[in-house]
């Protein structure tokens, strides 16, 4: 019989459960187990009055309990909205977030990375556009977005599906002649396979289409060259646009309308992204919305597993497509602004 | 003559700049000093290679160099751009920032409250809406927008300034019956001066005002009552509303929309708070724009300055006027977008 007069343990708490010592350490660490497992330990731990004494664990285990995240910036609203859901998903399982806005320096992200190698924070998850950032496999680092190298996994959404599903939506939406515009590094990260999807999509489809890239971010006024120039009486020759984000989407559809090009009426636009104003209130524009909650959330996830679990080197989250107003079906609309 | 042997230290800065150590300090600690001698300081700091050992200084003063900031979430633009200045702010400082976005559970700000006072944090910057929060008035805490107590600071926009400044703007843009709304929580806050503004400068100003304020933000159907019962022939008795955020605005011309009054033809709407789409592209609405900006950095500067100095109650930062196409100027545009 255990003493009552000591705080109860862990151990405990598995003897009350009749599930192994492990099983409790996974429920406490909100890692998976079977659903009836997790009952009956979260029984236990309530009869017993069980606390989780993470600041002990921490000792014990040479844990911080904290996560540093890299982000180019949060006032970018998709930033944001990943922000915000890794932030709860870390907070869920009792562990803090050390937030780290790259955008202004990008050596800041060396210095987190020497901080996890010295054990200062459990690990990272990081959105890096740095091409000169140096991990070592040992680290633990999830990225989004970007592979940076063997055995550091990377998180982000089905970009190949997502870039051919914008193509198939022109497609049954009437389109016949369609163009891809993007800007932004040319860099080897996993938002590239949007192109390649969306000329998939267009072959499968028998839909004409063009492609114009720009590297620089600033450098729109290219796109209203590359518009202009394929513009005969007033008309636009293509009937259908896919931008590489929402908020390509949503500076081509200003200037299309400088050019009198009316939309959805005259050409069909879908960006990427799935942005909405306010957060959680209508989309931008017709969109492939990214499942940025499955995508914070395996972040989490597989930064925290047990270190002796494979991690995966890629992971792609399925995409879906919402209408926002640039496309000819009636926008879909948040449920609390209905009726 | 200093030893050429070892790292330079502060007081070697001190010396080549010719000012005391104090002043050193503060141009490190990023705390005001005289322009003359912060150029002075950081020449100095260049010539002699002088490198700030922040870790060390962390172990020497107890310090973390780490501050936790508490936001409701990152996913509404003004709480995602505020977390990203303050971010910059303590970035620029080398300071560390913990993130907890509290929405989904408020009895984590006092779990960052406790470690403040256990210094495993120096101090926290919070923005919160808990009636319920225990501060002790010895904790380094910064509050924006909610005086929370005696010896906390609060930084806040000139909320008053703004509700005034709108019913001005409303006045010189022909407006002569006007109306204002808000919703959400009576909890004494800052915000709440916004209405006693804008009846000020309705007064002031000679126009009919009446004010329509809902407890609950998901009872936006009772703006619609309030609106209907102000129509007669299809034409609304307002011809200006002035609402409490942005975001209420945008939900209040969807309603509008609804009803076929136009905007800003038959009504001009002015928001508060200055979000822009994408986080720097334009305003959702003519409105109030909050210094985001300003309350950052004036919110860093004040945690961490010396404690001895006195901390001032509460600190209002002025506010400014855009015109966002709901009323009847131009709409301002970002400057990248002109031309």
């Amino acid at each position: 019989m255990r003493k009552k007069s000591s705080a109860p343990t862990m151990k405990d708490v598995a003897q009350e459960a009749g599930v192994a010592l492990g099983t409790v350490s996974k429920v406490i660490n909100g890692i998976p187990v079977g659903e009836s497992y997790r009952i009956r330990v979260e029984a236990a731990i309530s009869k017993l009055h069980y606390q989780v004494n993470s600041y002990a664990q921490g000792l014990k285990a040479n844990k911080t309990y904290t996560v540093a995240v890299l982000i180019p910036n949060t006032k970018d609203p998709y930033f944001a909205r990943l922000t915000n859901l890794i932030n709860l998903s870390l907070t869920k399982r009792k562990y803090r977030m050390l937030l780290c806005c790259t955008d202004s320096d990008l050596s800041f992200e060396q210095e987190y990375i020497t901080m996890a190698q010295q054990n200062k924070v459990d690990g990272i998850i990081g959105l890096t556009y740095n091409p000169n950032l140096l991990i070592n496999p040992e680290t633990p680092f999830v990225s989004i977005d970007r592979i940076m190298g063997a055995n550091i996994p990377c998180v982000t959404c089905d970009n190949f599906m997502g870039g051919q599903l914008a193509a198939e939506k022109l497609a049954d939406l009437g389109c016949r002649n369609v163009a891809f515009l993007r800007t932004g590094s040319s860099l080897t990260n996993e938002p590239n396979k949007r192109k390649a999807g969306f000329e998939n999509g267009c072959l499968a489809r028998n839909l004409h289409y063009e492609t114009k890239i720009l590297e620089d971010d600033d450098l729109i006024e290219e796109f209203e060259t590359f518009l202009r120039e394929r513009m005969q009486n007033g008309r636009l020759e293509f009937d259908g646009i896919f931008c590489s984000t929402d908020l390509l989407a949503y500076r081509i559809i200003q200037l299309l309308s400088k050019l009198s090009v009316k939309v959805p009426e005259d050409v069909q636009i879908i960006g990427f992204d799935g942005v909405r104003l306010f957060g959680d209130l209508d989309y931008i524009c017709s969109t492939i919305v990214q499942p940025v909650s499955d995508i914070a959330e395996m972040c989490v996830q597989i930064l925290l597993q047990d270190t002796l679990t494979a991690r995966p080197p890629l992971i792609c989250l399925p995409v879906s497509y919402a209408a926002g107003g640039t496309t000819k079906e009636p926008p879909e609309r948040p449920e609390s602004l209905s009726g």
